[in-house]
């Protein structure tokens, strides 16, 4: 049996890895399709973005984790799928064909139709998309140094207070007083300005955490702005709803997510480019299609999606790896409907600081920070085994 | 006696530092006025633009250099030389006036009327320009890494193959492997383009030097096109006089040197804003203004003028220091006019590769190497002795 899997993100992933656990050498043909040669860590792309992590550090090759014995890798993008065909176009040229396809192909930016958005602002995607992001950063230190008048160039604006863009803004707060310090820069020249549309930063949080992450980040010098939509970026800065020009040479937009736009061309109903999936995560009305994480949305019993998270994608992962197994075993699946299993969030604020909720408990400071590195942590105890936690872990610094 | 002396490169600083040397304290009243609160080692500065040597190797606190007890130092930047008035203005609005002036305000960079030059080009300037520079390298690594079609981002033109234009490539073809491994780019995509109008790079040195340092760079990968006049520099690249444009998100200008512009309105005859001063350094008519380094130009006894090197205005500020101790002891200047000491001349061409001509003979190689770092080091001796030797020096790696 030809199994399909496209995208190495954490749904991707995880059914790959939890493949390779649960089956014998030759009981499929397992084949994964990634852009890169490489597993992100998207959840902690906020720190080399911000300079205070090294890229490699979020970066883990896939030979180093999958068995190539048991799986094909193909280092290609993807660029249709026709499920009616059951084959799939890679953009080399290259035609796929399987049994059974695991749609992972991960999210791209919403820009909520803001103008000027994709032409001038960066984003927290991809290890590339982060390095570029440091390195422009260092580079406006360099150029206000060069040119001094230009006090703009050290304004660094961020759209959207979500996880990424908090925990963006944490860090760049930690990272600013190190630049200033190396380019020779008075710190007060620098501002950090947090923009968001919605009412409160941080949705979903419990109101006393929300306002401690606010005082944790105003006490670093962040400025937050809610109740403030952004109507266009330019090259200049960005124009508010209300008419407000704030000039800054750097606009880094975390506001939102949709699906990939390949999702759009599968015939099947969709969200924003995300699939609505039948309860066992697949395709509707196709028993061997599955599309899971930020392919994909689903619903809990109040009829509310579930945010697009790793914690979600990486379930979804292992659920679909055990309905595979079951599908090539007993030629059907065994398991119940997909259920998420909330497991708490910790969001960080920098060093040492954090907030969360896990299990009934809020939690803050130095407690949600090391909550957090622990969460990160079992991540990658999860795919790699202690030798990776020891290569790519966070340890309290 | 008021000692003025305007600016801390190699000339001001000699003077500076030749008069605390030999003045007790409270014979004379000295100040000297720079824009940084540092020296910088300006033949140095490829290194740092390359990103092949930490800024701060090349930036020395004058604070480190002069006694305070003996020199009045003021951080600001010089608007207006009045020699009928014997007043300075400074851009703070400040008034200085002086018995004794001696003006070293450096150069300023040549654009032999280039289109563009002064707004797309990058210079080797000062310690400011030329981490821009490096940060703008590094930046254009992570563009073309985040927009991969964009091979020009990787081609870097370096405008003039004098001293500074061919040191700055050695050093870059040296900086480009270890960028590559960084940023996991193909080496094969980066192009380092040296353009030189005149029909031989390195003017000056013997032909067979000048061989050897064209082979030396081409086995780095450097392409070096001499006879090749820039007509005109863009946003995109260049454009050169035969029509030809070549696309590049980096050009380094380093064609030349002309005085700072202040000196146009001494009222005394200039060349490319350089004084012509009389056979003692003097301004022509003024028996207490002192020009020297890039300020002024000096000829030789076949009325061919001095190339502007550090290794002149060092000579000139120790020859000026040493008169104005006997103006003050004196009332009157005791030296012969100046008269230039060649000493040779070594260009470095990245790492353990150099080539020049010290007395009667051409070195090149590793030993032409060595005896750049020997000067260099002296230079470092013979203003901040053994300490700034250690702390700043250069030693084979």
């Amino acid at each position: 049996m030809k199994v399909l899997i496209l995208g190495a993100g954490y749904g991707g992933l995880m059914t790959a890895l939890q493949l390779q656990k649960e089956l014998d050498y030759n009981e499929a043909e397992i084949t994964i399709v990634n852009k890169h040669s490489y597993h992100y860590i998207t959840t902690h792309l906020h720190a080399p973005a911000a300079g205070t992590l090294p890229t490699n550090r979020v970066k883990i090759e896939l030979d180093d984790l999958i068995d190539r014995e048991k799986i094909n890798r193909i280092q290609q993008e993807v660029v249709e799928i026709s499920l009616e065909n059951k084959s799939v176009k890679l953009k080399d040229g290259q035609i796929l064909v399987y049994d059974v396809l695991v749609i992972a192909l991960g999210s791209d930016i919403e820009t909520f139709g803001i103008k000027g958005l994709k032409e001038h602002a960066f984003v927290i995607r991809s290890v590339n998309s982060v390095r570029l992001i440091r390195e422009h950063i260092e580079y406006m230190f360099a150029k206000y140094k060069a040119e001094p008048d230009h006090s703009e160039y050290l304004t660094f604006i961020v759209g959207g207070a979500g996880f990424t863009g908090i925990e963006f803004v944490g860090e760049l707060a930690d990272r600013v007083p190190e630049l200033c310090k190396e380019f020779d820069v008075n710190p007060e020249v620098v501002r950090i300005i947090n923009i968001e549309a919605a009412p409160t930063v941080l949705p979903g949080f419990e109101p006393n955490l929300v306002e401690h992450a606010m005082e944790v980040l105003k006490g670093k010098g962040v400025e937050i702005r809610t109740n403030t939509p952004i109507k266009e970026v330019t090259a200049e800065g960005v124009t508010l709803a209300n008419g407000e020009q704030i000039k800054s040479g750097t606009v880094v937009w975390t506001g939102g997510v949709r699906g990939n736009k390949i999702i759009d061309n599968l015939g099947i109903e969709t969200i924003r480019s995300r699939a609505k999936v039948d309860p066992y995560l697949r395709a509707p009305g196709y028993k061997d299609i599955f599309i899971i994480g930020d392919s994909s949305i689903v619903f809990d019993e109040n009829v509310k999606p579930y945010p697009p998270t790793a914690q979600i994608a990486v379930q979804e992962g292992e659920y679909v790896a055990k309905q595979i197994v079951s599908l090539i075993r007993n030629g059907e699946m065994k398991l119940k409907p997909f259920k998420f299993q909330y497991r708490g969030t910790v969001a960080s604020l920098g060093r040492r600081e954090a907030i969360g909720t896990v299990g009934r408990w809020k939690i803050k400071g130095m407690t949600a920070s090391l909550m957090k590195q622990l969460i990160d942590n079992r991540y990658l105890y999860s795919i790699g085994g202690l030798p990776l936690v020891f290569k790519k872990g966070k340890f309290l610094g």
